[in-house]
């Protein structure tokens, strides 16, 4: 006889599940990186190169374009000489900061073991 | 003249970043979403394709060995008839939980928008 299907099933999703959503959002190689990087304030391209120093210029500008597409990261030229862009967090992207944190905080029970 | 790099550089990751190990745990695509079913007890491999309709077996089949590889999902055979396999969360697995939580939270707040 067939195994019959248990009832303990998760609360099931919505639709457009909110953890596939996310996920989309910072799912990316180095994409929580990026976000975790401007926590901290505005910060230029050369600046997250130094933050993040295994990533590609080429993946670092995908990451920031994309993030800027899906109102997480605000991209602004600066009248500095010569002109600067800065790359700073929308008020969306500071509401990822606290599941990134989230992220860290079970990263180092992980390194712990 | 060149742009000075500005201090305000978010902390530093240490060596072996716990965002990093934590995303190379729970990054790969329906991941999440597994240890998200996995929550509220053991879920067979059909019943898991039913929590998440859009994951292909194949799919499953990779994110379920790379999760027990990692120690964060526990496989174990049940001496029903027929025999049966059931997977649920290791002790590392339920640290997990609330980083899904949290990622889920903004998922809401995303969806909002």
């Amino acid at each position: 006889m067939a195994l019959k299907i248990r009832k303990n099933r998760s609360p099931e999703p919505p639709p457009g599940c909110p953890l596939t959503e996310c996920m989309s959002v910072i799912g990316g190689a180095w994409t929580p990186n990026v976000i975790w990087s401007l926590r901290a304030g505005p910060r230029r391209f050369s600046e997250l190169r130094l933050d993040i120093p295994p990533v590609s210029p080429k993946v670092l500008t995908m990451r920031l374009r994309g993030l800027e597409e899906k109102g997480v990261v605000n991209r602004k030229v600066r009248p500095t000489s010569p002109p600067s862009v800065e790359y700073s967090l929308t008020a969306l992207g500071e509401e990822l900061v606290p599941a990134i944190e989230a992220i860290v905080a079970v990263g180092h029970k992980i390194k712990q073991r």
